[in-house]
């Protein structure tokens, strides 16, 4: 990915991701008399703290802007959506035994699993009251409508992780692509670009975009975002992308390039490849690891998954020029460069 | 306990709870085509379908109605209180290593710990999703006030138990008495008492009430609830308490006891106490349990601990006493026999 789009997507996603951070440090506790409670406050702030990429955030208040809202008016729900972010990732962390977050080591490695779990529902707790506190500026009606959708949210991303999780468990290798899409439409796509997007029109009051078609540009593109955040997992520079590299091989974890070289390898291949996979985390060695590359390689598994991303974030980007937004031709073509580099980026 | 005091709560509870237990069930998702997403919703209504006693939801509706409202209003805030109650257990017990809930397996002990921590963040969900129900019968105004209650409980709660749980992890045994009530307002009176009781109130339009007396009154009355579940875990009866047994001691829990008994026992008793308490749950015998509630014994820490929830409770009727009730006195009248069975209770 070329510097100057990188550039220019620093540029856009700055200044609001600054302040949205500004309010979020704002409305967590700082300092607690009680030692403990202190520790536990820390916490909440930890992953806050970890610069993160700041696109939900940034997503949301470019759509309130491209459908006609004021800028201003979405700020606490964008800080609501990071909000949501950091403290689902603490759990999933703690799920799917991450060790890195952020270029640092995750949440519950530092603090045990424990007290990780708690500190995450605190920090949900703040989450909700951020959204609350729309009552300030939006009607109450409008809050109550992003409160249903942060709702609907939570039972999306809950269900994917669910699903996910549970092919780990069950030791399940019998799928195909659409499980895999099916999977992340509800783990990342709806809370990484359909809830931003929604939310930016019910804050901009903007009702004139189909929710059908909308909607269907969010769960491409979030789908292209997160093959891409596999594929970054397997070939990315790790001070980069922030987390362990390779880690989805460690975690056994269900991609497009697993069930693409399932769906392909020879059986001899097929049984080496899974009696890998197969082993528990900690019974994989490193040579395992890029074993499993080699599989990849073999079958050219990373190329098609990287052909598929690209397939899906063409249908979003149509799908995103048959929109019509009646507000910021500004924040249109500031869009338009994020979801560029949201399926081209290299962290 | 006699057993006419125990039919006449039975009594009380029965009603309100199969209401709440009705809209918790229809309010549930109960099928799915995907096999996966099937034990999700498995997992959701599983703890809710374990009988509990259904305190906190009885207490809403009979505060609600002691206030002078309709308890037909109080239900779905009810229902959302044992919502609360199912979900935040979820976690405490993967957080407290529990073996045991409401006289089965612990969730994760069923199903490992990564489904039961994201089972446990979708049944959250459900739970806000019935307070925002709340929108069909109740102002917008008093929907948003609970919301903020709601959220105050969640704080409370996670800085209670965050309290405990960093005692155990840092091993601190330094404790004394006010600590350990500290922990318990948060931890438990306020979700158990103080909420149910101010929702009541919310709901019935009720602003007549002092906020700290009746504060003051949930603290303590939640308070003795918890040093007497704390005693009924070490003299209970497992097939009517639901937990497992002496499991406090396994898991290391700061209580009342132990600090009585670190406060009063003699410097080689205190030695020979700490080197089993300090041991992790499994390195824990049987004989090294019996061998604790020997300390206990010695120094009448038990007795101490019932004592001290004698006081709180007598001082929480006082004060539930000097409450002003513009609604019906059945109602009053039921709370008095419903706090009694708290304080006194044998499950």
């Amino acid at each position: 990915m070329p510097d100057n789009i990188v550039k220019s997507v620093n540029g856009i996603t700055s200044e609001i991701k600054e302040e949205v951070d500004r309010l979020i440090f704002s409305s967590l506790p700082t300092s607690h008399p009680v030692k403990e409670i202190q520790l536990l406050y820390d916490m909440m702030r930890e992953y806050p703290s970890r610069t993160g990429k700041g696109l939900r955030p940034t997503l949301c208040v470019l759509f309130c802007q491209a459908f006609g809202g004021d800028r201003n008016l979405a700020i606490p729900t964008a800080a609501a959506l990071e909000l949501f972010q950091n403290w689902i990732v603490i759990h999933d962390d703690i799920e799917d035994q991450s060790e890195l977050r952020r270029g640092k080591p995750a949440l519950h490695q530092e603090h045990g699993i424990a007290l990780a779990i708690n500190a995450g529902d605190a920090l949900a707790g703040r989450m909700w009251e951020m959204l609350l506190s729309n009552c300030k500026i939006l009607d109450e009606r409008v809050v109550l409508q992003l409160f249903s959708l942060f709702l609907e949210m939570l039972n999306r991303t809950t269900s994917g992780q669910h699903i996910e999780l549970s092919w780990v468990e069950n030791g399940r290798w019998d799928l195909n692509e659409e499980d895999y899409m099916n999977m992340c439409r509800n783990k990342t796509a709806y809370y990484t670009c359909v809830v931003p997007m929604v939310a930016g029109a019910l804050i901009a009051s903007y009702d004139g975009a189909s929710k059908d078609n909308s909607e269907r540009f969010g769960l491409n593109l979030g789908t292209a975002f997160q093959i891409r955040d596999d594929i970054l997992n397997l070939v990315g520079d790790e001070a980069k992308y922030g987390k362990e590299i390779l880690g989805d091989i460690f975690e056994g974890k269900r991609t497009l390039m697993v069930i693409h070289c399932l769906q392909h390898a020879s059986d001899e291949d097929k049984q080496g490849f899974l009696s890998i996979m197969s082993k528990s985390r900690h019974k994989k060695s490193e040579s395992d690891v890029y074993k499993i590359m080699e599989y990849f390689e073999k079958y050219g598994s990373i190329g098609y998954a990287r052909n598929s991303a690209n397939s899906l974030a063409k249908l979003a980007k149509k799908q995103f020029e048959e929109m019509t937004f009646p507000g910021s031709t500004e924040a249109v073509d500031n869009l338009r460069t994020l979801i560029d580099f949201m399926v081209n980026r290299e962290r």
